[in-house]
């Protein structure tokens, strides 16, 4: 079909709008390439005296300047707080920087934060708006594809701190969330695949059709094709919704989403947090914990290696690594032990019942500790 | 009338409960003499592996063991963090060590969190409560008379920051808060008279014939009677609760709780937090803010007048401290500026709009300036 070419440069690529159900703490995801170039994307904020934009080293430089062009004239004052990059700074003392600066910029409960990063700046962000004057409105600006499918949808903020990552935060919705696929552009490949695990996540546990489109399209997501990220974040976004809606402050449904998450975490901290990408250990954790599905007889081992097969053509690492050289497995176990699913040191494992079906269930350690050795790098 | 004598000591002295409705963040709290001596006062609780007890160095020596024994039989692991004691340990370097412990005990969602302590206690555990896994339980254990009244009922925890008391923080309701009367024995009288501060604040902006009982009932109140304590402790958490349930977050209504609180802030900011009880600024406070509410025609001069000798009355100062030499009233008014109420630097004044009414509204800083100079001490 011969159409006029649309006059807004945003609607040359496919674009979506996903709605968040949270009754008075709705709001909306918009997709598509393009929205830092256009004004309009903001259109449906408040007005205030000052905004203040959260962002790091290496986003500042890249598109700093394009949201304070966005946004000039919505706000009259508008600021930038730039964060060291990477994991190790998301801490209490870093969270502390932004709130100084936050006071002396003057701002008041009406001020707007925008988060403009990947994950780490938007759960910082985000727990530094819900607790400034006990909440200020934010609005997340995620420029990584981690960050567009899953950490900034649902309002989980949080910190690390030495005894777990994310212990300290707070659940706290933005007001937006505005992802450019154009921002895609300038993610470092391993970025991508990092991104990419969370997406995968998505169809084990809630939407085998989604996987198998997955694993249709993956070079053309690899290759940063921006109608198949479009496709790929909006149902991500979807399915998100879908399940932060019906338990928001996870209760329990939501727990699903962290599907490779417990596993993972360990890795994060087994190795030092920021050695491996969040993704990359969500990736292998997803591994491990299909391993341990097919172990308690909840699904088959085809399902398992349609699993690693698809993790490892994405890009990222299906064997995990050895965390501790005397204890191995206790380490791993310990390391569980402490995340913030556990109830009375009993680990709640997200599992695989059956194609397209999560569960939250514990598992008995002499099972665990098979499928960790199994997993994991020769000693 | 004869009776026989009870066999419960807490049913000796009149008891009360108070509702606060917030749906599913709805609580009671509980009021009477003795509640400290009885394992009974806990039995809503969840049963939990971890309990730990928030106090500080002066109220553990007095109160600790006694809570301790009260939930011995309900929680297999019991801790106790002893914070410092006052006003200039509320910060955010404090908190983080309320997180370290919870994180040394190994505590997970379900871990209930006990408040043992006056309103800095109460307001820090409970944002640590917050924040800890995205929130976990808290119980209120008020023992000061203002902690009972006003700080430990209605969801506000917070910190101070260098900027600003109170600018970090989070609206998170306890579980339960347990009033026990009997605490109030060991409470110095300058910090009765502080807490009787906010009881007098619901007076003049909701109910005149509360304040013509506690004007009646004055001296029996400061030589702490159990029936007098009972009594205004319930009838200030009815209003609170009132207030609350109606505007939990502070959207509107629930700023006339800061009666005096905007000039009573920029006191405790000026001289330095921890030289004026927070009691005592608030006194003061209310006479500046009705001093104004005069001066806008709003109350005649003989209203003003009778808060003011309640206020004396109750052995709170009544003469607003110099907090600059050189330009105090501009000092003043800068601190208020920095007030969390404050919207794109425009103070919200809490203002008696007729006896047993409040309003929130600006007010010209000309009439501001003259009300500081009129209030303060001779320079």
């Amino acid at each position: 079909m011969s159409t006029a070419i649309p006059s807004v440069p945003a609607a040359t690529s496919p674009s979506a709008t996903v709605h968040i159900d949270l009754g008075e703490r709705s709001y909306d995801i918009t997709i598509a390439a393009g929205l830092l170039a256009d004004p309009a994307s903001f259109d449906g904020l408040p007005r205030a005296a000052v905004a203040v934009i959260v962002t790091n080293t290496t986003v500042e430089p890249l598109y700093g300047q394009r949201l304070r062009d966005c946004l000039a004239g919505r706000f009259p004052a508008i600021h930038t707080v730039v964060l060291p990059d990477g994991e190790d700074h998301k801490d209490w003392n870093t969270l502390n920087t932004v709130f100084d600066a936050l006071a002396a910029h003057g701002c008041d409960r009406k001020s707007v934060l925008f988060a403009l990063g990947g994950g780490v700046i938007g759960d910082m962000t985000g727990f530094a708006a819900a607790c400034f004057m006990r909440g200020i409105p934010f609005v997340q600006v995620p420029t990584t594809l981690l960050a567009q499918v899953d950490s900034s949808v649902g309002g989980k903020t949080a910190v690390n701190h030495p005894a777990g990552k994310n212990l300290l935060g707070a659940f706290y919705q933005p007001l937006q969330v505005v992802c450019d696929l154009s921002t895609l552009a300038t993610l470092p490949p391993r970025e991508m695949s990092a991104g990419l695990a969370e997406i995968i996540k998505y169809g084990p546990i809630h939407d085998m059709d989604f996987l198998a489109w997955i694993e249709t399209n993956l070079e053309a997501l690899r290759a940063g094709d921006t109608a198949a990220l479009a496709h790929a974040v909006r149902r991500s976004c979807e399915i998100k919704a879908e399940v932060v809606g019906a338990d928001e402050r996870e209760a329990g449904l939501r727990a699903i989403l962290n599907f490779g998450h417990t596993f993972g975490h360990a890795i994060e901290a087994g190795v030092g947090f920021g050695v491996w990408l969040h993704g990359e250990a969500v990736g292998c954790g997803m591994v491990m914990a299909a391993t341990l599905s097919q172990r308690l007889g909840l699904v088959d081992a085809a399902f398992v290696a349609r699993l690693r097969t698809l993790v490892e053509r994405a890009g990222l690492p299906v064997v995990a690594p050895r965390i501790d050289a005397a204890d191995n497995e206790g380490r791993y176990l310990e390391l569980m032990r402490g995340d913030k699913k556990s109830e009375g040191g009993e680990i709640r494992f997200v599992l695989i019942d059956g194609p397209g079906r999560a569960v939250v269930r514990p598992a008995p350690d002499a099972l665990v500790r098979s499928v960790i050795a199994d997993c994991c790098a020769a000693g």
